[in-house]
């Protein structure tokens, strides 16, 4: 349901990025809608959307031009800004994270992390999981006892060059 | 295939460890077997049989039983230091992780953190997905571009209190 | 007594929040009312009051009409900044605080963590309070030699998973 | 039920402690009893004891005595270690806390700290809540839903000198 | 001696303080009196002064009538910033300090800090010296070598309960 | 009283501290004796004693023999120890202090380090309180609320050099 | 192609540096053109442009002249600001840097690091490669596998005074 | 020219690397020979042969055996220590690094990270250059005013993925 | 050479300066002169005057006076900004310094820090050298293979204090 | 005067430095001779010569040869140690430094690094004074006052590479 929206520009994490991310996110729920409907509108998965939201992917000139269309926001506005000159700057918010939600992601790193190295390397041999080359997914499990979130991570197996 | 093996308990990041997580790392690789196989044997999956040796899961006294039959170490060493009174201390390694494989695990929280908080509010409203109530597992997906990991985290949803 | 009340909004630690916090701050004083008084003009706790209002909860649509009419704050205005869309950023303050009030706080996970840690084990077994599923709760309880703050922490125990 | 013990001396956190600590630990976990039975020999709260047994509390000559004799460990080991000349060195763990467990307790300071310090002030005034003449208890209360940890603190409400 | 006065309300450690802070050095630099003779028109001790100027005191309605008249401060304007609704968010520069005469302060308890709690608890017993219900004072005291500075707090001994 | 006593070597903060400290500590503890009975022996400050004892102040030559006389430790161990060629190497203890008794003495800094620069300048001048000739005592004030601590900095002003 | 561009200039980077910077990003995004295009037209190559476009190289005034010129903007402007008067404020970003392209460098300092100092030492003796007589190339080899970086550094070996 | 040579085991970095690593430069030191011998050798190149010593690269099989034979070192016990079983825990030493060869790499990233990320995205799209597929190649060139370190990372560009 | 110059008040290191530093610096520019220049104008060293403009020294009565004059600011500006009530915040940037002129002072503290203390004690005894009675002093020596800088700290002598 | 004198090998600095460093200075104090007399021996200067004995310099095979000889250390076990294929790991003690002889140092970096830039800048143009081709030396200098400490540091300036 489309409503009046602000997005507090100079607070955490938007004061981080760049203003156009504001205006996307005010955008976004004015018009009330989901990330999965605007993915659906440019093409794409909801998680890589709400990342590029937050300036974390590049979208590219075809994605602005519908983004622009399904928003309804000045598309020579959008390209001034998130245009072929702009690229993201990866990496945001504290570390450690002080968000619930974001620290859950963390301490995963802290608890099972070394668990995952022993299995990649075991499974894979010397080399990691590109975060590059990584696709993440995120679905809503129904279970009784509580649904449940599914997050996978899909990344490539990159192995050491030997030189 | 068996060999004699050893674990450098005075380096990381065994030397943050029990001294018995150590007599399991140089029974496993002695006798040359992987988690999924030491996993099969005590009826969990390979992942979680990975944190426990590191310390972050707590083996029950059948596990613990089925463990000391599997790898050849004496039962009463095992309980005498990962019995009942025994509970993990979880979290292992340095912030931010400095190896590589753990440190891209690290990078997307710092880069897809925000777009999946975002994700699990629009999907499920306010809370978090537990790293408690949580498993993990990890996949290889054979792909004629590389092989990939498939990392997945199937944690239950936990809505916030409100009172 | 109602009052004009102006809150330093470019200061710890409203200006890390919504600016509408500071809004919600300045009608309270101005109104010269406690955080029970809205607590029961809204149906919630006065801990969790005052907890939304650092935007550390998030009220729901109801509980901003009966604020907005509490406090005299228009509702399109609450609704437009802190409707829907708006998800609380957990995480307020310096870490390790500077406040006396807040550092004794974070001085009991220094000097009683690992003792509470103990104590959970014993009674629950492997697994931890939630501070999702908990309730807060502080009481004045009168004593000749110093009335005291009764503090109350009421969460769930969560068992950790095994698979 | 007793059984032989071992505590992991150069490990979190028993590295950290006065080596008096693991004795003590071992001999609780080869005797089999809870902080709860050696607190009622001692005249004493579970989470007052196990704080003394993380070192973080000074047992008294008389403790020290009922401990020996609670425990079988040797009197005057007990006392050449933590007799009067021993001080408690408080505050133990990383900090941020790695472990769930007592993250979670850091959590609830992140999250609630603000809430928690608004309310004493409205309640109590220019003041802090002792952590010094302060009671920690743990309670387990029965839930259908899941058992609950009611975890209080009973502190003296401190007012700000004035001069 | 009067004259018009500036203070860098952008800059350290002003930026940090609700803007009235700004106001207050700035009508004291004006009127040029010292923070003694502010301390005698409110009836209160220099340092404690001193001190509610950074915003690390809560003066009451009479003192802020007095400060009001001494400076010549609109009332109400210092009512709306320091009034009731208003309680100090203490905790002020960065740590380690960087200015010399604040890092002096720090380096005592670098040096002196074990000294100084190993008199404390062979004088007093097992407890700490209140710095809440503690009063800061500063003499100049002349010297033929060179005057110097008598820095006295007298905080009231807190024993830790146990229970 | 005189008893067997020991300190635990491998501990904070004597694990950062010359191993002759550990000795001169447990001689004194089984000797049953204060530091200002150690102080009055060799003609010194409590204070200052503990200080040194903590390796934190240089004994001199004679200082050493006096010492080495009333503890009853071997004169020529205690000077290839600490000797001529021995300098102390201050600062002892984590930053922040996590021991209550040494944090709030690092409170005060936060709290009222602003307001005792104010208050120094003010009388004094563009300078500093020196931390290097300084002294500090400590002196039990009874009082019927509760006795009081008075803890005295009696260091030289050092006026800044301009070139 | 030119068109119309925007750099946000109160984020990250953009933020740390001088206004300048953004206008000259601005003007460059705006005429469409590459660091190398620029490059060639100051006689520089693209690497030390781009660094003196983030203000970590010092433009002459030959070179501001001819920047002025290729870029279209007023020359007093761009002297005025970036004139003899002002000096590179050299080192930019957070530490560890957070996007993922400069944390590979860094990540080489983590995993190379070591190596490359022990190579450094055995081809050259005590020493170090010098970053300020230093010249960093960055070229495109095209690889069938996947096009590579060819990231090189080439500094003079500056051995190690003795005196 | 051979010697006896012993390398500080308990010193940085060779305490934070498994006990082999000592060995392995002990035995290298003794012998006399260079990193590129070894590496000849064993038909790797200087800088990745230095990174294995440094436990920062996995030595297979092959590669274990022919270094056994060059430095004379036991094959069974290279292999229970670096054998099948064990992984590289990259990441070594302190951040920021404190050796002056090291910090200089360290300081490329502070100085031409931005610029290198620019160029970068400028030659390459959205994406990395890999530091897992990237060699690493130390040339000494002769210059009259001083010779260079030729310092050279050769590693594939990751373009980012879409989904 | 007289030019208009800007100076980046919103960068560092002048944002964390107050405004009038900005007026200063940018004076100076325009005026073409030197620090030098100024330092003999008002009586004072080159660096001194440095220092003073980063605010990190204090300017008398007289040196406003002087300074006013042969720069050409208000003279009521620059007192009313840094007259009488103004006291420097001393410490200035980060740190590790990220500039590599700063950050080599800084690495002559990691490198040669415990070599001059050691020399300090041999030729002084117990004590420090002085940084607040410390001149520093900045000379150019012509050398054949590349002109010197000599910078000089001739600093007072303290010894410790014994109470 | 000869003398036996220990030095703490497992304490700051010495327990991060190698074991023959506590033997030179062990061997040192035993001969009562100081750094000026050993730097004579050998032919170098003292502060460099204690730079030295503290691992952050490199003896050639000449000097070891006379430091053997002078110190009456055996020359085999000092080439073991220190011989041709040691290189100095420099960088030594925690930042910021704790001891006040060393934090001076690093407090003239935070009060006059930028003083310094800006006249080594308007000295010498944009570059550096290197730490690398830098002399230390130390003087006691006379003065009726008190004595003076000398330091003085002579660099190398070396400009930027433009390329």
């Amino acid at each position: 349901m489309a409503q009046h929206a602000k997005v507090p520009a100079n607070n955490t994490p938007y004061a981080d990025l760049p203003p156009i991310s504001t205006t996307l996110f005010q955008a976004k729920a004015s018009k009330g809608c989901t990330f999965d409907e605007i993915a659906k509108a440019i093409g794409r998965d909801e998680v890589w959307v709400a990342a590029a939201f937050y300036g974390q992917a590049k979208l590219s000139t075809e994605e602005l031009q519908l983004l622009s269309g399904f928003l309804g926001i000045n598309h020579a506005d959008l390209r001034s800004e998130l245009g072929e000159h702009w690229w993201p700057n990866r990496g945001l918010g504290p570390i450690p994270p002080t968000d619930p939600v974001i620290y859950r992601l963390y301490e995963s790193v802290l608890v099972y992390g070394h668990a995952i190295k022993a299995i990649i390397h075991e499974k894979f041999g010397d080399g990691i999981m590109s975060m590059i080359d990584c696709k993440v997914n995120i679905e809503r499990k129904p279970d009784p006892k509580g649904d449940r979130v599914l997050l996978t991570f899909d990344g490539k197996f990159l192995p050491y060059a030997k030189w």
